[in-house]
């Protein structure tokens, strides 16, 4: 089975040319089935997922991923959804942890809870693309997210304009693996 | 394919009860290369994985991620591999983009890449836990890591000593799903 998983991971990338076929709404709540199952640090959950598909709305927040003059993110547009990953405060324990630790735990669960989406989509011959650079406070207003909260990610979601996947450029095994030391040998 | 991936995400828990079977080496190899092949922002690829099976060096971080006094995490001993996942310094325009858009991007990269290593083991039949809350400079010691580098997470690794799966408490989707506004309604 683990085969299976492998397969799921080396299929799922990048997608930055979309269909304009619409997503099935159970289909992105079956996804977010899989989001709200992921594990997180304490088991605080501190996420908020904001389905946009009302085609304005998504508009205006292609605009905030998109950068006329650095030619970013254009196909943000062509995405029939975009799922906002939004970063709540922790629970208490996450909390101290974080500050004890001095690591933001929230953003590790962050990460886990949208590749859970972004696999899951995968799944389903869904493309998507994890986006995390735009401009926030657009954002933030577009969608009325309170100040408590921070939108993270925006996971565009869509059917995928090219059907056969590329190869990965991945560091190899031997440069990212040690065995009981950092320094190997 | 989408209900195969929702089974093991609900297969995936934290197990913290470890049979004393050793873990084949080509096991953890093919669980590495999930990680190996997982997404992180601009490609960087911030990540050393540390695989610890000797037995001396794996009872030196068990020390470091449990807490006679409070009782924290006393199983990390049972399990036989410990893998430590190691945040390094992200390339130019990562970097670049945590600074400007002020969100630490390799932390939800090591988010996504521990995820795949837990989705990969249980795909395999096999219990993680991941572990945030250490005393990192014992780890540091301990593994010679260098301090530009800086051990975030350690993901036990064995086999389960129960293998009936716990229920898992999660928050509702209508808790943590909005459409196209952050207040619903």
């Amino acid at each position: 089975m683990l085969e299976q998983f492998l397969h799921l991971v080396r299929t799922r990338e990048s997608v930055r040319q979309y269909l304009p076929d619409p997503v099935h709404p159970e289909q992105v709540e079956r996804i977010l089935e899989a989001a709200r199952l992921a594990p997180s640090a304490c088991n605080a959950q501190p996420w908020t997922f904001i389905v946009v598909n009302d085609p304005e709305i998504r508009n205006k927040l292609a605009d905030a991923t998109s950068n006329k003059l650095i030619g970013l993110n254009h196909f943000t547009k062509q995405a029939p959804v975009h799922i906002v990953v939004v970063m709540e405060p922790a629970n208490l324990t996450s909390r101290i942890g974080s500050v004890v630790k001095q690591k933001h735990f929230p953003l590790i669960d962050i990460g886990i809870a949208a590749e859970h989406i972004c696999l899951a989509a995968a799944a389903e011959g869904l493309g998507t693309c994890m986006i995390g650079w735009f401009h926030e406070t657009t954002v933030r207003n577009v969608l009325s997210i309170p100040a408590k909260s921070r939108p993270v990610l925006i996971i565009t979601l869509g059917w995928p304009a090219n059907e056969q996947p590329r190869e990965k450029r991945r560091k190899g095994l031997g440069d990212i693996v040690r065995y009981n030391q950092y320094q190997s040998g």
